[in-house]
């Protein structure tokens, strides 16, 4: 881990709504482009947000199948909090925000990266869920309670999303 | 912008679901209410908590006219997240809160605005949903990321709601 | 009160949801394990989490019983935010934490309390939902609003869940 200074920002995805993850990242790059460490902590269902698009069920049991199936598989399968309609409000949303150049999540997922917001994954709800490091995109890292606390301690801005 | 003290309290009000807007703000006029500078900033659902009653269509086009018609249009017209049971929960709550003389939205806004909580609305969100000032009650200031986190970074305290 | 010391941890349950609540708990107890003191301020649905199981409707009016009756009694009621799937995905959840040996939330309520986390109980809801301190489990202290902002002004880290 790198040496720590003390007005980080860590933000904590809980959520897997397509709009929360949203805000997420446009908040994390916000803070991140006016010079700020930034770090994002993928919990419970936010953690669809960082699994890759084309997992494969190897080596995983009935219940981690079954889990595997009913959660959205990587970040272009998210759907919005409210208004989904079917899929019909979150397909309206994303092409509205086409027409007005908008950054859609996996633009925000790849520039969050570049521009070096650390992504840690929590190892409990990857344990729960029967997830490896091979269900993630590249550049997670596996995180506990700990390295959370130890984040928080040195932010001077935390949230929970 | 006012010259900034370093204790203030900045709330993004990303939902608009009745409870947790009232949440909200309770939260700033309790804050205020003891002597702090509070921000809110809409953002997302969020800014269906201060969009007028009586919102135009008159200049918007099929897709803007598709989300006003879809979403709330303002205060009154929130609902739980909960428990809102086809509006007998929502309406079963507000004859309750009335009861018990506690402050339904409406008044709560009022309040906000009296005891010089600032409104800020995502401006990003207003292009999006085709919002412009006249949509929104008065006294709300547009306002980006940047102003956002100028704010948060004064702020002693930040919630995401 | 106990005297305020500067670095507490604050967080406000506003959420009834199960997944949310336990979210909520394992932070509260991971901060209290690295020495930190913790408080949690149950509001609206965050109140269901510390209700008793055997919530008596001696004395309550009519539509104090029907909130009762719609609300989950106790902890062990409380729902997934989402992918409850008329129960089966809150079973199949639990039946997965246990075999991971992850500890439910009656577990986590009473590991709470346990190491000196603070309950606090929302005044407000109490007098809106028609509750008394009888209806919760032992260790609850009811609060208002004036406290929750000395908590949270004595707080390096306030979340709203």
């Amino acid at each position: 881990m790198p040496e720590l200074g003390d007005n980080q920002k860590t933000i904590m995805v809980f959520s897997g709504d397509l709009d929360k993850v949203m805000a997420a990242f446009n908040i994390a790059i916000g803070a991140v482009s006016m010079g700020f460490q930034v770090n994002m902590f993928f919990t419970f269902w936010g953690i669809n947000a960082v699994k890759k698009d084309n997992m494969t069920l190897k080596g995983k049991n009935l219940i981690e199948r079954m889990f595997a199936f009913m959660m959205p598989t990587g970040v272009n399968k998210l759907k919005l909090s409210t208004m989904n309609m079917l899929g019909v409000g979150t397909w309206m949303m994303k092409k509205r925000m086409v027409a007005k150049k908008i950054a859609l999540l996996p633009e925000l997922v790849e520039m969050s990266q570049q521009l070096g917001i650390r992504f840690l994954v929590c190892d409990m709800t990857m344990d729960m869920l029967g997830l490896t490091k091979d269900d993630l995109i590249d550049g997670c890292e596996e995180a506990g309670g700990v390295s959370y606390f130890e984040l928080a301690e040195h932010s001077s801005y935390n949230l929970f999303i």
